[in-house]
């Protein structure tokens, strides 16, 4: 081995790095799953029941990767009250591919013109739905490196999930996440501790680069997730108990140690079924569980089952998520509330069901919880970490704050506007017909996007992007149109085209959150 | 700001962080750009005095991104003689996707199957040609972060630079370079300097999907290019500079300052312009220039020019060219060996520019001494920052092992065998027609491929891509396919693929380089 970790390093690292501060942006309309149902003709339970999701968002042709990232990002900035000169760094974690080489990353660039930052690191990461959590260590490493330059750094995980018509259709969605990562954190991530799987499969990938569809074997995805969760827990749990052998405690590392638990949510009912698959884990390694009683009780017969044979194994399936149902509704699923209205967004998936327990549950509930989180993208990479909430739930806490911010979550979903199953199958043809096309002038209204939205406004015919925002306060049509940079302009400096964009007002409908930006 | 350094930061990171090993592959196989001229009947000269470019690698349809990146990272670990195990990083930056979802880091986990070590994290990274300097910045950040585990970090960049028929096309190119990456190392990275500017711009970019060739908007490029340059070298200047104040030194940061300076280089004529660019930077920013004599000789006439007003200055760029002639034979011409030999390769083109410097002069030359790298990607994204030489020269030395083990780059490079521009064209049309087919079989021959290059097999009808490695003694046609994981063989824990790869001999035909791994 080359080296290890030289003895004074905890103490010099700046302390409690994690997520300052988090913005959450789904589209204004949903399809409903039960309606969807009978437009697909299924039985009735499919999709609510058999996949436990409610309502899925999508996107006309209005949006595409670029406006959903620019809408995130700027509502965390002008919520935050942040200066686009307090970044250094972004990273846009993203699958939702519409250029090989030109990075989401550049696009976003444009908001920073008029504060004439352009030294900001970071460019697009990819492997599936794992994105948006390999720019969250990438940010949180910045900070704890020599690369550290005192700003914060800005992760943005954004996603369309639309699939072909057929049993995957209902486990779409679409959404983005932005997260402020810096020192003096609320939400800390634990150091050390996370357990990482990756390994080489076929199990959802898009190779067909003129479709927004998916190539899914949905078998052995499932396969490939629950042995990575498996793998992962196993990992985190060896390097946890490493640590807390250091400090003197031999207990071993279970469920209980988590206060929340969250995961990559594809569809919820997976998810329900991974929470049963840690106490599983649990149970398989305990050298004396207690099937008497407790949560253990009954559950004798299944002592010497492997884990690599219980992938598809029904009754342990069934058995084990009897007996984690009130661990699940404890730990898990409050954070399912976007995944169930929303759907699966990709890389924002596990950090929108971050969204959801810090919207519903109170600062008092949280503080000093740890919030176990387990991502995975197709392909496949997976890694279980944790976050450690701050202790301080007082008024006016950073925690306070952050929960504050996210208060209104459940009011921006339920005030979206319900869609037709026809009207949302019509969608998703027009999309397949044009996402790729140039020139092209999208067809969809842009009336009914929420306030501040980003939305496409042509694509021109040597394929460039060109967008508009809608007013953050409901009184006009356009706020801004970006226009990229052209070679025509080509005698003044690098040419600004952000200066034309007139500055936006901090308010939103929510109303500024306030930050503390310490020293700035 | 959230926050700054802490003053014991410097003396707990890991020391000199940086590259410890580098490998780097391009295809056995190139078209002469002399015969190029005549063959698209255009003015001799156009491609290889024009563009400075000699020689041009290409591949045929048995390689593509995924077989670069295979091909790169087991000579490295076999040549450097380095387990899997003490891998806890990889990451991939490349433009050339092949897949919208699935990373090639997966791909590339494979061949850590064997070794049982999937606790490596980092997926792929992609702005254009910077994917991997995003890379390598990632894994110095990791090194110096809480999540090092005191492994090595992998870096790998690869490519395939093609281009339509027309002006673009002799400035393709094709290759991979892995850097290993950890503390203790020969190439440091200096901490605290680098000069980063990202912009928004559509000077190339890759819309098309089902196209291997990007959009180019040649003029805005080079502007884009170049205007990146001056904003990142004068962050840079300032950077370092206010180091130096620190320290007692008030002397400004010129172009002396490098002992050697390497670019990202679409075509080695562009190198040349930007290193002249550079003392334009310097002459400028000089408050009283000597132009009676020496470099700046001359040059009174542009003492009140503005960068800005210069990119397409033809007096200038004469004037500055002819001035920083002697500069230019002395800090950058050999990093171009690669580049005019092998083309463009994208990501890896400014780490074929560090693998030429390391070839070419010998460690007594390369000892302590500073080398510039700017690394541009469209779209776009620059960073110029900088590398210090380990001091120690002598034989058995670190530095004598790296340069060492890149000896050979010039006698492999006169190996390769040259294909006349018909076929050239045909083998690009092939790939035209077919490289986004499924199911498909590979035409190309794999007779000519160098000794242990993973290759194309087949693509399958749900697009799964199947390979092998040419034998690397030279002595039987395969010597080891990689099957990807099936949803039929569900029945197993998570099937290894690799477990069916017989392990491969640690010789190549260069030999096993000796790196020192610690205690492992």
């Amino acid at each position: 081995m080359p080296g290890s970790l030289p003895a004074t390093a905890e103490a010099s690292w700046p302390k409690d790095v994690g997520i300052v501060s988090l913005e959450i942006y789904f589209p204004s309309q949903y399809v409903d799953q039960v309606e969807l149902e009978k437009f697909d003709g299924v039985d009735a339970g499919k999709y609510t029941i058999g996949l436990g999701q409610s309502k899925m968002g999508f996107c006309s042709d209005r949006e595409d990767i670029n406006s959903l990232c620019l809408t995130v990002v700027q509502r965390l900035m002008e919520r935050n009250n942040i200066s686009y000169d307090c970044i250094g760094r972004l990273e846009v974690g993203t699958e939702t591919i519409i250029d090989k080489s030109k990075s989401v990353k550049t696009v976003l660039m444009q908001l920073f013109e008029d504060s004439g930052n352009t030294d900001v690191e970071g460019i697009d990461t990819t492997n599936a739905c794992y994105g948006g959590t390999a720019a969250l260590f990438n940010a949180v490493n910045w900070v704890e490196s020599s690369s550290w330059d005192g700003r914060y750094a800005l992760v943005v995980a954004g996603d369309i999930a639309v699939y072909a018509t057929g049993s995957a259709r209902p486990t779409g969605g679409a959404g983005a996440v932005a997260m402020l990562v810096g020192p003096n954190a609320t939400l800390i991530l634990e150091r050390g501790v996370r357990g990482t799987h990756m390994q080489h499969a076929y199990d959802f990938y898009k190779p067909d680069m003129v479709s927004e569809y998916p190539v899914v074997d949905g078998k052995l995805s499932i396969q490939c997730y629950l042995g990575a969760l498996d793998r992962c827990y196993s990992t985190y749990r060896s390097k946890i108990h490493a640590q807390w052998q250091k400090e003197g405690n031999e207990e071993p590392f279970t469920l209980n140690d988590f206060g929340y638990m969250i995961f990559h949510s594809p569809y919820c009912k997976l998810v329900q079924k991974s929470l049963a698959r840690l106490l599983l884990n649990d149970f398989i390694g305990d050298p004396n569980p207690n099937t008497e009683s407790g949560v253990y009780g009954g559950l004798d017969s299944f002592r010497h089952v492997k884990l690599e044979d219980t992938y598809f194994d029904r009754d342990v399936e069934k058995a084990f998520m009897k007996a984690s149902a009130e661990l699940f509704n404890e730990k898990t699923k409050a954070s399912l509330l976007v995944s169930n209205q929303n759907g699966n967004m990709y890389t924002p998936s596990v950090y929108g069901c971050l969204a959801s327990v810090l919207a519903l549950y109170s600062p008092q509930q949280l503080a000093g919880q740890r919030i176990g989180v387990f991502s995975y993208g197709s392909g496949f990479a997976a890694t279980l970490y944790s976050i450690k909430v701050t202790q301080d739930a007082t008024p006016g806490s950073s925690l306070d704050k952050l929960t504050s911010s996210l208060c209104d979550l459940k009011a921006r979903l339920d005030s979206r506007r319900s869609v037709a199953p026809s009207i949302f199958a019509e969608n998703m043809k027009l999309r397949q017909h044009t996402h790729h096309l140039a020139s092209y002038i999208p067809q969809g209204s842009v009336d009914n996007l929420f306030p501040g939205t980003w939305y496409l406004v042509r694509v021109d015919e040597k394929h460039r992007r060109y967008y508009a925002r809608s007013s953050v306060l409901d009184d006009g049509p356009l706020e801004a149109v970006l226009e990229p940079v052209r070679s025509s302009t080509a005698s003044e400096h690098i040419p600004s085209p952000a200066k034309k964009v007139p500055r936006i007002p901090a308010a939103t409908e929510a109303g500024p959150v306030a930050v503390s930006n310490g020293e700035h």
